[in-house]
C-alpha cells in the first residue's frame, strides 16, 4: 500500500516553531519513525507553501496509483475552495489531519472546507493524528 | 488498560436506523469484535439517552481508575454546555468520536462544544472512528 | 388504531400555569374528553420533563406497534438535536403540535428542530392542536 | 358555516408541477371532494398570483360575513408584510396552511410573517393541511 | 401646486382597524379636512393594495405635471426594491410618511428601502405626518 | 423558434431614467434592432410592474409553446419567492438577464432568488445581456 | 408656546462644514429667521458636544414648563442609550429631527435609539426638518 | 423561612475541579457554614445533573411551601428553554446565582435564558453569590 | 469601611420616572436608609450624567483610599468602552448593580461591557441590588 | 481580435471529474471546436492552479495587446481579493464565466469578488458560458 | 510646526495601569522626551475623559492654526460617531494612534470609527506609535 | 541594520494602476529614494503575486539574519491564514503596512489577519507608510 503524506504551508517549520504546541520533532524525524514502525507500507512525502502546488500534487495521485492521502492543509484548510474542489475531483481517498484541534483555537480556524469531501478527519492528537490517519488506511485495506 | 466507550442518545439504535449512513452492525456485535481484536485491553460500555446520566458516568471515571474515555455524545455534542463542563472537570483523558463527519451534515451539527476540552477528535470513518480512538490510547500507553 | 400523546417538559402543569395563554383544562380532563369523542381509538399518554425519557419512549413505539405519535416537545422543540434524531430514527409517524404558535412568541422559540423530520406540524390552536393531530391520523387511516 | 379557501401564487398549477412533492390532484378535484365530504359547509374558493388581490379578497371577508379563511399564501408567506397587515386588520379568523413544511425546505422559506397574526398554522400534511384547517373551524363552531 | 397623496396596502381600512394605534378618522374625512385647510392647493388621492399599481401611478406623475408626492407605502416600504426603483426613476419629488414610527414596532419594519431616494421622511405623528409632508412642499414652494 | 422577452418593474422607463447607467435606447428601439438582427426568430415582448402578472405570463408559456424566456425581473429578482416558484413550475427554459451587475450595486441587490432555478444568468453587459440570452437559445437549438 | 431647540455634537459648526450637504446657513441665522417667521412662539436654543449636558438640559425641561423639544442628537442618536433614557424619563414631548436622512448614509447611522421614545421623527429635509418639527407642535396646540 | 438551594450539572464536583476558579470548599462544607451563619433559616439542598430532575424539583416547590429558590443552573443556564419555562410556571420566587461571571467567560455562556423570569441575578462573587441570594430573601421578608 | 455609590445617567430622576419599574423612593431617601441600617460604614454618593465625570470619579478612588465602589452605570453600561477601561485601570474593587435585569429588557441592553472587569454583578432586585452590593463588601471585609 | 481564455484551479480536470455536472468534453476538445467555429478570432489558452500565476498572466495582457479575457477563476472566485485587484488593475476588459451557477450551489460559493470589477458575468450554461463570453466581445467589436 | 497630542479617556493613567502592556513611562515624561528629541517642533498636549471636551478641542484646532493632531481616542475610538464627525468637520489633518493593536484585543475594539476620516493610522508600537505620528507630519512638511 | 521590504500581489503595478489612489511613483523609484535617504541601512526588496512564495521568503528571514520585515501583503492581508502563521512562526520582527487605510475601503478589506501577530501596523499614509515602518526599526535599534 502506498500512502502520500501531504503537508501544507508552514509545516516545513515543524519542530522549530511554537514548540510548546507542536513539539520538537521535525517531519524528517517523524517520517523516519513512521517508515520503521510500518515496514510494509510505502510512504511518499510532499510539502509546499503554495496552494496550487498542493492541488497539482493531488491531481497526480490518480495517475500514480496512490492508495491514500493524509492531508494536513494547514492554513488553507479554512480558506481554500480550490483545494476542496481538488480533493473532491480525484478518486484517491483523502484523510484530513490536524496537529491541534481546529475547533479549540481562534474562530477563523473553526471551519474546515475540506471536511465535507474527505473520508474522515482526525485532529488534536499532535503528530499522532498522522498515525491515526495511517491506521485508518490499514484498517480499510485489512493490513 | 481499561477504556470506557460512552455512547449518547439514539446510539442504542445503531444497526437498525439509517443503515445506509451508519451500516447494519449493532454495538453489541461491534463490542464483541473489538474485544476479540484487542484481547489485552479491558472495555466497558455505557449508553444513555439522558444527558445527566452521561455526566454522572463521566464523573465516576476518576474514581474507577479508567484509563480513557471514547465519547460519542450524539446530538448532545452540539448543545450541551453541561457535558462539556463534565469532560473538562475530570482528569481521565477523553477522545471525541463521530460515526459521520459533523461538518458534512446539517448546519446545526457543525459546532462541537466538546472539541475544546477533549484530547482529540475523530470523525467520519464510520465505526472505525471508535477503533482510531482505541489506537490513540494504545499509542499513548505504548501498547 | 393506537395513538401515543407524548408531552414534554412543564406540560404536567397544564391547566395551572399561565392560564390566560393555555386555558384551565388539565391534561387529565382533556384525555378523558378525547377518549369520549373518539371511542374507536386507543390512546396512550406519557409525559416527562426528562429529555432522555422522551427519547426512550419514542424508541419503544416501533416495538409497541403504535400507529402514530402526537408530540408536544415543549421547550425541547428548539434545542434538542437528540430528540430530532430519535423521531427520525423510528418508523412510527410523528405529528408535532404546539398549544400556542412558536413563531409568535420569543425569538428563541422560532426554530423547531423537529419540523424537518415529522409528518407535519400544527400550532397555535390551543388544546385543539392535539385534536387536529388526531384528525390527521384518522384521515390517513380512513377512519 | 361559510369558509373561504384562499390560495396564493402558483397554486393554480397544483397537480401539474412538482408532482412528487405536491401530488397530482388539482384544486378543482380537491374542492369537489371537500364539498362532498362536508355537505353542511359552504366553501368559496379564490386564487390569485397578485399580492394585492389577495389583500383585497381578505378585506371583503368582514363584509361578506365569512366565518373563516384557510389561507395558503405560497411564496408571499415569507415576504409580504402587507399581507400580514391585511390578516391582522380584519375580524374574520384566518388559519394558515402549507402543503409541505416550510421549516423543512430552503432557508428563505423558514420565516412565516403570517404566523404571528393567524389563529394557528398547519403544515406538511399535503392537501390534508387544508382539511385540518376545515376541522379547526368545525371544532370551534361545534359542528 | 398639485400634490398626490399615494397610499399603499391596507390604508383603505384606515379608521376601521387598530383604532387605538391609527385613530378613527377615515381617509375620506381626512382628505376633506386637508382640502378645507389648504384651499390654495390641489390634492389628488390614490390608494392601492397592488405594488405594481403604485409603481404605475408614480410613473404617471412626471407626465401629469404633479408638484410632489406624499407616499405612505405601508408594508411595501420594507420589502419593495421595485417601488424604490420607481421613486428614484421619476423627477417629481417624493416625501415618505408613516402614521406610526417604523423604528418603534416589529424589527422587520425597521428598514425603509425608500429612505435613500426620497426628499425626506416623516413618521410617528399619526395623520399629522401627512400634514407635515404638505408643509414641506409649501415651504419649498414659498406658499 | 419563439422567444419571450419578459421585463419586470420600471423597465418600461428604460431609455429615460438613469441614462448614464442604462443608456438612452428604449425597449421599443431595442426590440426593433433585435428583430432585424435575428430575422429567423420570433420575439414576443411583455412588461409589467405587477409581480402577479409576470407570474401569470410565465404560466402561459407552456401552453403557448414558447421555446424560451429571457427574464429581467428587475427589483423582484431579489425579493420574490413567488416568481422563483413560477419559473421552477414551468417547463419552458428561462434565462435570467440584468442590464447592470447585481453584485456590483447596493447590498440588497446581491441575492438573486431566481439563479437557482434558471438555465443560466447573464449580467452587467448593458442591453447586450439580452442579446447573449438570445445567443444561448440559438446555440442550444443549433440555429 | 415655548419650544427648546436642542442640538448635539458638531452642530455648532453648521454652516461651516460639509456645506454641500448641510448648506451655508449658520444656526444663529436660522434661529433669527425662525423667530421672525413664528413671532407668537418663544424659542430657546442650546447646543453641547457633551452627551451628559444634553441629558441635564432635557431633565430641566419639565421644571421649566417647556412645551416641546426639537432634538437633533447628531452622532449620539445612534449610540446613546443614556440619552434615550433621558427622553423617555421626562414628560415634555420630544420630536427628533435630522438635517440629512440617517437611513441614506453610512450603515452605523441607520439605527436611531431615540425613535422608539419620541413623538415622531423628521429627517432629510435640511434645516426645514426643524421647521416641520415646529409645525408639529403648532398643529398639536392648535396655533 | 425555608429556602431551597438548587444546583445544576457538575456542581457536585465543586471543591475538586478548577480550584483556581471555584476554590476548594465543597458544597457540604458550604451548606454547613450557611446553616451556622443563618440559624433562623431552614435550608434544603438538591443537586442533579439531569435537566428534567431540576424541573421536577422546581415544580414541587409550590406544594412544599418553600419561600424561595436560589438556583445555579450551571451549563443549563444557557441552553434550557424547558428550565426557563419551569421557573416561570411556579409561584415560588427564584433567584439566579453564578459562581463566576457568565459574561466574563466563553461567548456561549453570555446569554442566560433564566434572567428574564427570575427575581434577580447575582454573579461573579464566588460562593458569596449564594450568600447574596440568601440576603435578598432576608431583606424581602424583613428578617 | 468607606464605600462609594456611583450612579450614572438619569439616576438623579430615580423616584420620579417610570415609577412602576423603579419605585417611588428617591436616592436621597435611599441613602438615608442605608446610612441608618449600616451605621458602621461610611458612604459617599456621586451621580453624573456625563460619562467622563464618572471616569474621573473612579480614578480618584485609589487616591481616596475608598474600600469599594457600587456602580450603576445606567445607559453607559452597554456602550462605554472608556468606562470599562477606567474600572479595569483602578485597584479599588468595583461591584456592578442594576435596578432591573438588563437581560429582561430591550436587546440593546443585554451586553454589559463592565461585567468582565468588575468583581461581580447584581441585577433585577430593585434598590435592593445596591444593598446586596453593600453586603458583598461586608462579607469580604468580615464586617 | 485576440482573446485569452484563462482558467483557474481544477479546470485542467474538466471532462474527467463530476461529469454529470460538467460534461465529458475536455478543454482541449472545446478549444478546438471554438477555433473552428470562430475562424476569424485568435484564441490563447492558459490554465493554472496557482493563484499568483493567474495574476501574473492577467498583468501580461496589457503588454500583449490582448483584446479581452474570458476568466473562469474556479474556487478563487470566492476568496481571492488579490485576483480581484489584478482584474481591476489592468486595462484589458475581462468577462467572468462559470460552468454552473455559483448561486445555485453551496453557500460559500455565492459571493463573487470579481463581479464588481468585470465587464459582466455569465454563469450556469455549461461550456456555453465561454461561448457567450466570446459573443460579448464579438458584439462589442462589431464582428 | 505646531502639533497637538490629544489623548482620550484613561490615558491620564498611562504609566500606572496595566504596565505590562503599556509600560511605566508617564505622559509627562514622554512629552519631555518628545520635546527634547524634536526641538524644532512645538507640541501642545490635552487629555480629557469627557467625549465632548475632545470634540471641543478638535474644533479649536482650525482657529489655532495647528498643523496637525495626533489623536489617541482610547475607548471612544470604537463607539463615538460624534468624535468621527468632529474629525471630519475640521480642516487640520489628524493622525490616529494606538499604543497596542486594536485588532489584537477584544472584539469590541476591532472597529475604528475614526479610520475612515483620518490621514492614516498607526497602532501596536507602544508609545512609539506617537513618535511615528510625529514622523508623518515631519515627512509631509519636509522637516 | 538589514531590512526586507516584502510586497504582495499587484504591488508590482504600483505607479501604473489607480494612480489617483496610489500615486505615480514606482517601487523602483521609491527604493532608490529610500536607499539615498537612509544610507546607513541595508534594504532588500522582494515582490511576488504568489502567496506561498511570500511565505517561503518570510521563512528565510531567520536564516538570513534580517533585522526586520516591512510587509505589505496586499489582498492576502484579509484572506491568508497561512501567511499569518508564517509571520507568527519566525523570530524576525514584522511590521504591517498599507498604502491606503484598509478600514476606509470595501468591507471585505476591514479585517487584517496579520494585525494580531505583527509588531504594529501603519496604514493610510501612501508610500510614507513604508517610511514610517523604517522609522520604527530605527527607533527600536537606536539609529
Amino acid at each position: 500500500m502506498k500512502l502520500l503524506i501531504l503537508n501544507g504551508p508552514n509545516l516545513n517549520l515543524q519542530g522549530r516553531r511554537d514548540t510548546d504546541i507542536y513539539g520538537t520533532k521535525t517531519f524528517g524525524e517523524f517520517m523516519e519513525e513512521l517508515r520503521k514502525d510500518y515496514p510494509l507500507l510505502e510512504f511518499e512525502y510532499f510539502q509546499s507553501n503554495i496552494e496550487g502546488e498542493l492541488i497539482d500534487r493531488l491531481h497526480r495521485c490518480d495517475r500514480d496509483r496512490c492508495d491514500g492521502v493524509i492531508l494536513n492543509a494547514g492554513g488553507y484548510t479554512h480558506t481554500s475552495v480550490a483545494l476542496r474542489d481538488a480533493v473532491s475531483a480525484i478518486r484517491t481517498p483523502v484523510v484530513e489531519v490536524h496537529i491541534s484541534s481546529i475547533m479549540a483555537r481562534e474562530e477563523f480556524r473553526y471551519v474546515s472546507l475540506l471536511a465535507g469531501v474527505v473520508r474522515g478527519s482526525v485532529m488534536g492528537f499532535g503528530l499522532d493524528s498522522y498515525r491515526l490517519g495511517v491506521e485508518y488506511f490499514r484498517l480499510n485495506n485489512n493490513l
